[in-house]
């Protein structure tokens, strides 16, 4: 936090941290609620909305494989080709950079990935579980020399061994990766967990160059709190999304953090437009259901992934809760 | 918190702190939407799940003026004459205890409450704002003489100027109050501030044996990080309410607090039990409404009371989240 005298702060409350970026990951996350099957008025808005309010990146979706994910199953923003994304944002003449995700072991990232020079992509950003890290080194290479920005997601941190992180750290720490991202993928991880394990990643990229990034979930109301803990003790790079949109209890809420950072290049006034506009329609239709609702407030304080969440909030009786919370703990 | 090594923390992950008293002030924060107009059935749900959640207060609503607030504009629990607790809870023959609000200037407290001895309540939390402590400190001793537990609930502290704070918590210090509250009313302060106000208060009450508790709003989604910060730095007594019910954006959800506290006295089974029947058919209805909403987030980064908001939401134009920004900036 930016106002507040703190032993392991970063910046005074009238200053800012210049290299703080935010990424918004709406549209990438927000497409695990319905395949990726967005309109383009949606996606446009949500472009429009981040240009204006001084977003750094916007994600728009996964470079997925179309062996693996049809693309008659799924939408374009699961694949994003290059003429759908120049659909949207032309040539892109703003100072908002594109990013979006590769799954290791999920892209075919030799032939999906084009060259720098022939996208209208900044950044590659290689999501992977721990047991997949040579593949990632392999896909982070690869975007590297095809000239892109790149980040790693480590995901599921929550359920991994510490000795097994410590090594995992070390080994990205060598590569050409630009930015390792700690990801709490079951929303499951407490405000001090945040700050040690952030401080953990940053000890780590020390002398590299490289920065440390959060991207919190909100099962357990904690996404922003998260955030903010992890901007606290020097993690640059955050993501967030517009209402806080994301699978099952959703992410960051950009709102949120755009209030909360100082840096002037930030405006909330498009965020809450957009929100108006786009996502309270989209809620009211019930066509996409998003944020904190209690099945995932039990996956999260049991670590557990929240797909099994999700399902029953998308079976017979959602708001069940007892019926859900007996299920999981008897499975256990 | 309670699992995380860190140099201001009270206890360790295996551990609990035994001193920790939660609060459920679901009825009387939530009849701040329904004046209080509560079905008996309602408050029985309530009473009932504290009871088998093991909770430690249940405060049932305020000992409001019938002057002030008159008997038929108002629901029972803005008064709580004792006939109408005794309706639901008899003679209480349970280990949770029972509190009545008063508020400064709005109570007729030498003739409205009782002795302790007729009374079934165990605790009467006064809530005062800064100026008002004289006051309030008459009560206090009015209701301590009569035999009661007392607390402070010192108001909107984000809008006390830190001299005048550190004059009125010597004040209560010396008081014979048993509790003082840190109430975050306007759900304008983030966790770091929390933490400091919150060894601030600590450091007020050293060696007078009171305890410092916490009151936090969700305006900005930080309700429940705040209450686990507060805990973490030693505030022993927390309030929250089933499922954040509460005026505006709410407040500290109970099922998020049980969830995260290690006392085995506290059950999660009844709190979702309690939510899935009674709350989530409220919200439904749309009968009272209430949870983070874009328009308490302005007045929560803007540091001012949510009526605001309120008036918005209950207004024509309730998701014109930009008319509601533009009215409240330029205002300021």
């Amino acid at each position: 936090m930016e106002h507040e005298k703190n032993a392991l702060a970063k910046g005074t409350w009238l200053s800012y941290r210049s290299e703080i970026k935010v990424l918004d990951c709406t549209v990438r996350d927000g497409g695990l609620i319905n395949n990726h099957m967005f309109e383009d008025g949606f996606v446009q808005a949500v472009y429009d909305c981040c240009v204006e309010a001084g977003i750094d990146y916007m994600e728009l979706g996964y470079k997925g494989s179309q062996k693996i994910f049809a693309r008659d199953e799924y939408g374009t923003w699961k694949h994003c080709p290059e003429d759908d994304i120049r659909r949207i944002v032309g040539d892109n003449p703003t100072d908002l950079k594109l990013s979006a995700m590769a799954d290791a072991e999920r892209t075919d990232y030799h032939t999906d990935i084009l060259p720098k020079e022939q996208s209208v992509l900044d950044m590659i950003r290689v999501a992977t579980y721990i047991h997949q890290i040579p593949v990632a080194l392999d896909m982070i290479n690869d975007a590297n020399d095809k000239g892109y920005e790149t980040t790693v997601n480590l995901m599921a941190v929550s359920a991994i061994q510490e000795r097994e992180l410590a090594e995992a750290l070390e080994t990205l720490a060598r590569s050409e990766v630009g930015t390792i991202y700690l990801v709490d993928s079951f929303g499951s991880l407490y405000s001090e967990q945040i700050r040690d394990m952030t401080l953990n990643y940053l000890k780590a990229v020390e002398g590299t160059g490289k920065q440390i990034g959060v991207h919190m979930h909100n099962n357990q109301q904690l996404a922003y709190a998260n955030t903010v803990e992890g901007l606290i003790v020097g993690a640059n790079r955050l993501d967030a999304t517009i209402n806080g949109m994301g699978r099952g209890a959703g992410n960051c809420p950009l709102e949120l953090l755009i209030a909360f950072l100082k840096n002037p290049k930030f405006r909330l006034r498009p965020v809450l437009k957009c929100i108006s506009e786009h996502f309270i329609p989209l809620l009211k239709s019930r066509q996409m259901e998003w944020g904190y609702m209690l099945p995932y407030l039990v996956t999260g304080m049991l670590n557990q992934h929240p797909r099994a969440a999700m399902k029953w909030r998308a079976g017979d009786t959602p708001d069940d809760f007892v019926g859900f919370y007996d299920q999981v703990v008897e499975e256990e």
